[in-house]
């Protein structure tokens, strides 16, 4: 962490086109990497070649899409409000605000996206757009893969005559190295993706911290998924359909997926749980990332089964082979007292595997919306009349999630400038910030105000001419103008 | 805290201009108090009436600044990526995000502002305008005047048709009534402003939660004064009599008292030493807020003075009446390696009070700066040329606070937009956000992102047509215009 704080004023120091260059660079390097970066993360990884072909164009496009960021400049949310030295009976002080970086950065890499969610995911690339320095804490299970993206960023990092540390790998398999990154005093923020145990024990140490850092953990929900009964009759099957390839999406290791579905029970919602089953059964078992995620699903769908109250409905058809790491799918139904009283069911298993509960009445699916937890997601199912008659259901499900999909599920993001893919605590640590997207940068970057400087020594984004033509708040007025004449 | 978390989904629900004229009918409530108010601030603060005529209009403005920024509407950041189902090989989703309220926030009130940093104050306001209901914790030195300002604010509740939980305040002495609320489950962001130890005895309660949530303690500082030989060199006297000023504004009881001065031993230097030596030694000792700070400012200045390389170098020449709470003024000199081994020369000594760092060398200077801790704010006292000169100084400093103020003092705040009034730890416990400002809202709201959603279902901030002609970003451009035709 020293090398990475002896960077901090250096990198800094650097404008936004180089910085902008740099990232660039990133994402040339590491298309250089042609398909042994492909092949190398399927071999660690065990996901299929064409979704990590995918995964890796959404790496490199999320590279430039920060160079841009940076280029543009508008980030910094430059906030001026003009003095008036001759105010009275007090001069007005001329104050002008804008973003800089937090300081050096440690970013885990998580294991589900080798490629876009690591070495050189959202994180990583928000951080060195805001101007920190980062510190990678390498996934153990793709070891290799991160090797490569890493050398790809060394590369760059000379090639643009950037400060050596300003960014850096490690390796270690246990808690200990990832906690000493944590606890070291010149780490000034930590960002995560994975399990709630993880996130939570991170945040833990973070905030015993003599100086408490802020940690951004995204760790994950079960994305509740509500279907309204207009919905219902007018398409069960096709939900039921569409909800079983959202489950089977990566295996089930996507953090949005739908893993808890609510529903007044009725002849519509059978069609849906039958057309469901139908496809789980014909669904085939797939190979998950590594052999302790796959046990700690089998363990998660076996307390399931054991459940009082708790229903398989359907199974994959086909075995699945332990020896080659596969999951089956397993879809399971319940109540919603079942629900409310056993806790396990409304934690995340990490797979395949949803669970769909029939409320009695609308009062009930009322009470399992308002008993939720934070998640990322939640899907309603419903037509327009549908969102109208249970508004006050939505208003509630609003103020537990980060973001609302209507008809659809949360699996498969669109990385842009609106994503928010965040939410409530257990979702995420801090429901101000995303960690896909633009908006990630705002993670990594904090206020400082400038009063009465002149204006040679204002950074760039504040002086009256706007040569870069960002937007800026002047006297409370968005505007692209020079300020005077 | 059960009673604003009832009010919290009817009070979402009130339109932006319903919520302006609810925090306009504040403001007319708290005028409507008249003298009253100030009498009885100044029975139990001891504050003069003049500054609390002055803090009164201070508070009622801010509360219409928050009416301002809640009917304009811009302030929820609206971002809009426009899907496009017909894209190849995926559609396009339609993503909508704005800020959303966050959920009841419990407020504790300062004891140094009695009216703008209490009741109503920024964080007070600032809930409300977006969207949150608020418990304030009155502050104990002050009853009467929360209860009077408290009462003006149920009755705007009731004018106003406001739910009846949307604001309510509870007393307590001791600790455990605050932190009762910052455990409660219903709690979902707390503003304090006040000492350390009680900022951090928050924090750590609302980080040890099942759901930990966000503590926006402001917690003071002592706010480094640098000063350059240019400066020194055209003006040690006039500085060193507007530092005895800012030292003895408040009686010393502001966050942005300048506590600690460092500048490079050398001539000009000991006549700014001298010009403030005369200042304090002239300036009248003054009644302090009440006997607790009072204690606890004069213990920590005959700490000072009994540390080895402690110097006073001036002291009010009237003596101190104890019976009348007064505080004598206090100037120390030291030297920068006593600065370094006497840890609690770093902390703040609330009060008029004030050490001098006599650094040997600009390698010292620079030692020195680097040590610092986070503060509000730091000055920097330099011609244009010295600015040049210690730029790296500079550098060094901005990374270590959240205002920087050229040739003048961080006492005294313009309420603005560009105003950040926070800082790194141990300032505050969260960097990204402010205390004082507009800005302020921005702790008590949390993206909500929204996915192919009905129009009629969006909330109007995020409709295609954007009647209230808010700025948004729609598609990665900053406008005011409709979506569409």
């Amino acid at each position: 962490m020293s090398g990475a704080a002896a960077a901090a004023a250096p990198y800094r120091a650097k404008t936004t086109e180089q910085v902008a260059n740099f990232l660039e660079r990133i994402a040339v390097e590491i298309e250089s990497l042609g398909d042994s970066l492909v092949q190398t993360a399927h071999q660690e990884s065990g996901l299929p070649l064409s979704r990590l072909q995918n995964e890796r164009e959404r790496t490199i496009n999320g590279v430039r899409i920060f160079a841009e960021l940076a280029r543009d400049g508008s980030w910094v949310s430059a906030r001026i409000d003009i003095g008036d030295p001759s105010r009275k009976p007090a001069p007005k002080p001329d104050l002008r605000t804008m973003l800089i970086p937090i300081g050096p950065v440690v970013v885990f890499g998580a294991s589900n996206f080798p490629l876009a969610i690591s070495v050189a995911g959202n994180d990583t690339v928000g951080a060195l757009a805001a101007g920190c320095p980062v510190v990678i804490k390498a996934h153990p299970a793709h070891p290799g893969t991160s090797d490569l993206v890493a050398g790809a960023i060394g590369r760059a990092v000379i090639a643009c005559g950037m400060p050596d540390s300003v960014f850096s790998m490690v390796h270690g398999a246990g808690y200990e190295v990832g906690l000493a990154l944590v606890r070291h005093p010149d780490t000034k923020a930590v960002a995560f993706t994975g399990s709630l145990a993880g996130g939570r024990a991170l945040f833990d140490a973070a905030a015993a911290r003599p100086e408490p850092i802020p940690v951004y953990a995204e760790m994950g929900s079960i994305n509740p998924v509500i279907l309204l009964p207009g919905a219902l009759a007018a398409g069960a099957e096709q939900i039921g359909a569409a909800y079983i390839r959202s489950v089977t999406m990566g295996v089930g290791q996507f953090c949005t997926n739908p893993g808890l579905v609510l529903g007044v029970a009725s002849q519509p919602l059978e069609r849906f749980v039958a057309a469901a089953a139908r496809a789980a059964e014909n669904a085939a078992p797939a190979t998950m990332l590594h052999r302790r995620i796959r046990d700690a699903f089998m363990k998660g769908v076996t307390r399931n089964e054991a459940t009082p109250g708790v229903k398989i409905e359907a199974r994959s058809r086909v075995d699945a082979q332990s020896a080659r790491t596969e999951a089956p799918v397993v879809i399971f139904s319940t109540t919603a007292s079942v629900l409310e009283a056993e806790a396990h069911l409304s934690e995340e298993v990490f797979g395949p595997t949803s669970a769909i509960v029939k409320c009695r009445d609308r009062a009930e699916l009322e009470h399992a919306i308002g008993q939720l937890t934070g998640h990322l997601t939640a899907s309603v199912h419903g037509t327009p009349q549908d969102l109208e008659e249970y508004s006050d259901l939505i208003a509630m499900l609003e103020n537990k999630v980060g973001r609302m999909i209507f008809n659809g599920f949360g699996t498969g993001l669109e990385v842009c400038s609106a994503l928010h893919h965040g939410g409530p605590y257990p979702a995420t640590t801090d429901s101000h910030f995303t960690s896909i997207g633009q908006g990630g940068i705002f993670r990594f970057a904090r206020p400082l105000c400038y009063q009465n400087f002149p204006q040679e020594a204002l950074p760039e984004a504040l002086r009256d001419r706007n040569t870069k033509n960002i937007w800026r708040l002047v006297d409370g007025r968005m505007t692209q103008e020079h300020i005077g004449s």
